[in-house]
């Protein structure tokens, strides 16, 4: 199998984890359900559950405790997805070409969906505590990542940063703190959080947190540079959006140029940090250099 | 000290567990801070951690592994709050006398504070397993609890069926649930964390889930009652508030006698299963019968 195919069938296997721990659609709170529900199905990549796991199988780790793992990170993700697009942030009517949540189930259900999601989030990977031989330490110091790099110290942080400056100049010291807490902070959770259940050191779970960071960057400048190199059929939205917006972005303050050199900068730093890693894991290094070359 | 003192020195004592673990307002994400931390300190009966704390001394709990759970609570309860208040759901623009978060801090920043104060709920709680001789195996089933009890199988599901059912007529069934989910859940939560973390065993877990259910409804009727025969000043809200939005309530199903008959049985039966647990704490039983008199 090549990479594309390999790539595929993990993420048919991510797909599949992820909808064992979804709440079903039964009793008084039944649309709450579908609505939660709703939003995890509409697609997605799964890059973030991918990311944990193989930095699991990076560090040895084997066995289901990385699944309820899995399935909590792509719902926090989705809960930021839910509220972003709500009419008060975005205002968004459509992602990945379907109706957003609160346009199908209304605002209200649109806010408490999300809420749901990221509390069911901690619920599920709550449940690792359960699994025979699980390892309670290394499961609580997981759920310490998670909850740091969701939160104000985190992808929350960095969103409430974002929505306060929207539309204004930014420097590159602002702009890396919303990108390094909008977008790296939830990669390099699922890497960390993958590498302590995998067995990690703290030093190792440091290192990792550094190449989540660069990942996370490499990933947002790329989209910086979509946006004016894309196709908008395979992205699924207009080109220039950025520019339209007067919005600050890193190929906006240093150009085309500098920002294609940083995401190959970022990614080999990124996957170099890895190999000098003791253990091996050749399909998590093709992941991260295919993020340089994606066209969505 | 009667009991009116002991409450007022275990509300002040509460309080200042509560401050020890609000976010810091600084960095790039200060605003946040001080939205998270308007809200959590513009007052408020402390009446979850109290709960919560009591019934960890009921059991003989001892030391400070109590703490971040207490402020975690606390925590959860006013992410309900702000998110209540928003104008998608209620539409408040006061509470307490207060200038509601999202009016004075905007909605974006609103929603995203409830968030942030969720997830800071769960992060507050994880420090616990760093506390010097803390049982982690008990942590993990304490928040187990918190997950179940927040989430969709309570107070969020809970409050998505009291949205969806607005303005609806609605009988005891369907009352009931939301009755015993966005009152009683986070009061059940509170007891039923304190236990375990004071060492309680499944079977006396289960006890307590049934006091806190007691207590909640019985609380909830009584708001009710207070809506009839209150004092709009005391209340800080007018009067006949359920009946002018034609809200179905346990005093317009059942009548306001059966009402108060209702609030007597079910505070008489949580005290009663609380005095058959051994281990003695006056001053919880009077807290929970001194709810009954209440007048705001």
């Amino acid at each position: 199998m090549n990479f594309k195919e390999t790539l595929s069938e993990k993420i048919t296997q991510a797909e599949a984890v992820i909808r064992q721990y979804l709440p079903k659609e039964e009793g008084f709170a039944k649309e709450l359900a579908q609505a939660m529900n709703y939003s995890m199905l509409a697609g997605g990549k799964r890059l973030r559950p991918i990311f944990m796991q193989e930095t699991y199988k990076l560090f040895g780790g084997e066995g289901r405790v990385i699944e309820p793992f899995m399935a909590a990170m792509e719902m926090i993700h989705t809960h930021s997805l839910i509220h972003d697009d709500l009419p008060a942030l975005d205002n968004d009517e459509y992602r990945r070409g379907k109706k957003t949540t609160h346009v199908v189930y209304g605002e209200a259900m649109g806010i408490l969906s999300g809420d749901a999601l990221l509390n069911y989030a901690y619920e599920t990977a709550f449940l690792a505590f359960d699994i025979e031989g699980a390892n309670a330490a290394r499961i609580g110091r997981a759920l310490q990542i998670i909850g740091d790099k969701t939160g104000i110290y985190g992808m929350l942080g960095g969103q409430s940063v974002d929505v306060k400056n929207e539309g204004m100049p930014m420097d590159w010291d602002l702009l890396e703190y919303i990108y390094g807490n909008k977008t790296s902070a939830l990669i390099e959770c699922a890497m960390m959080t993958g590498a302590v259940l995998g067995g990690a050191s703290e030093e190792e779970i440091f290192l990792i947190e550094s190449v989540g960071y660069r990942v996370g960057l490499a990933f947002q400048i790329q989209d910086d540079i979509l946006d004016i190199t894309g196709d908008a059929k395979e992205l699924g939205k207009p080109l220039h959006s950025d520019e339209k917006n007067h919005k600050t972005t890193y190929v906006s303050l240093f150009g085309l140029e500098a920002a294609k050199e940083k995401v190959e900068e970022l990614t080999g730093e990124a996957v170099e940090t890895l190999k000098d890693i003791e253990g091996n894991n050749e399909f998590l290094y093709e992941l991260i250099e295919s993020l340089t070359t994606r066209r969505k």
